[in-house]
């Protein structure tokens, strides 16, 4: 009933790829693709070379966010990745479009995050964001012990059940080792469209608070605003708007600061297969 | 890559259980726990003999919304559920309290949730509602193809998103021959609680839509509202206070007459195991 111990499969790093960022949550619907979404368009208007996989294989959004769904080619025997502002993007939702689900089992699920991560022609990038499906299940654990995860962020609502699920997700980071970048607390506040008052939806303030318990970095507030779902549901993400999108680009630079801390905390990369 | 055939595992009745309700979504976090919860207590303040099963495996939130959380104790053999507000109750989150995760794979789950439905002493009742993990995956499978589920209930948001997740659901139980008792659209709008206007936060409508695309039927709308959200983080459903839980009673009414029209369009109950 404990996982298995990190270092049992070497991570192996992908050839090309700086840093491997991976997205998660304890729960679901706590926004965990939004943020994925707008932090990697976001990453590349910063100017870096960007990737997305959507490792989120039974609900993967990615493609309705990003607003592009095409059939990937495969040249040799690399599959190409999408693309679209700016990013690179692998996503199960170009492989099955439309409502079919997939209900795979776990071994199956993991050969085609391997697929993912190591069959995809990604090139040369700065910046490999990976949007995990929710939890702290097999499909999660499998890659986070096979990749050479950079380190996580952990998105969460202010409210008390979300809170105690993002709990469960850096309990898991800290148990395979992976670094944690910061929380993000994602419907953190609203404001009235109608009266302009601030309404907490989900409450406010759990998570920082939760990042100060477990010691953690707290990587900024994101509104609970109509026009970021809007931009999801409409495949245009709210970062690429001006002056709109300013919280998901400090997000951004936030990230890319703690990634070279905790590079510089780590030491210089060497991978002896641990 | 296609799902098991149904009847692969005899589906076997569980002795004293009339009614088996899943309540299931395609997305995480949109308030299927919370529905979950307030069906059941709402059917119990009904009359009803009700159990609450939270297969939530990964997230089990039931009992921090349920507000108990204590071991239950093993007379022989059976696990004795816990009980509040006149409901039964077991979940992974009484036997793992506290922020440790769970990294268990597919088949251990899977014996865990057979343990649940069958190893717990429910007695006695006309429903047991299963709160299922969200989307399409292994866990859900397993229990809708060994439990002889009497209906689905698919909650969703709105949004596109969420709405995309939910058609995978639907065609999962379709697949699997579950009849839907229908679709929820929770988080349906938010009323200011400065102004008193109506905001639509993720979007309105898309439930009824998609029912009436799917040919499944729409079971209601519930707001998007603080109330039920601290309702949960207190441990006090909010269908147990008067006039503001109007609207979870009138779902769990609707849940009832749709058991009964399913029970009729599919005569008596003969279990000859398929």
């Amino acid at each position: 009933m404990t996982p298995n111990q990190p270092g049992q499969a070497p991570k192996l790093p992908i050839a090309g790829v700086k840093n491997l960022v991976a997205v998660g949550s304890g729960k679901g619907g706590v926004g965990k693709t939004t943020v994925s979404v707008n932090l990697a368009v976001g990453l590349a208007s910063l100017g870096y070379k960007v990737g997305l996989l959507d490792a989120d294989v039974y609900g993967p959004n990615v493609p309705l966010m990003m607003g592009i769904n095409k059939t990937p080619m495969a040249f040799g025997e690399r599959i190409q990745p999408l693309e679209q502002f700016g990013v690179k993007i692998m996503s199960m939702g170009f492989l099955s479009p439309g409502d079919k689900p997939l209900v795979w089992r776990g071994p199956m699920l993991y050969s085609v995050i391997q697929q993912f991560l190591r069959g995809v022609d990604w090139g040369e990038l700065d910046y490999l964001v990976i949007d995990l499906p929710p939890g702290t299940g097999d499909v999660q654990l499998s890659l986070i012990q096979t990749a050479p995860v950079t380190g996580a962020i952990v998105v969460t609502t202010p409210s008390d059940v979300s809170l105690e699920d993002a709990r469960k997700a850096i309990h898991m980071f800290h148990q395979v080792r992976v670094p944690i970048l910061g929380i993000v607390e994602n419907m953190s506040f609203l404001i009235c469209p109608h009266c302009s008052e601030r309404i907490d939806v989900f409450s406010h303030g759990g998570g920082l608070r939760t990042a100060k318990q477990m010691d953690v970095h707290f990587l900024g507030e994101l509104p609970l605003d109509p026009q970021i779902r809007i931009g999801g549901d409409s495949g245009q993400p709210i970062v690429l708007r001006k002056g709109e999108g300013e919280a998901f680009l400090t997000l951004a630079r936030n990230a890319v600061a703690r990634v070279d801390e905790v590079g510089k905390e780590q030491g210089p990369k060497i991978e002896i297969g641990e």
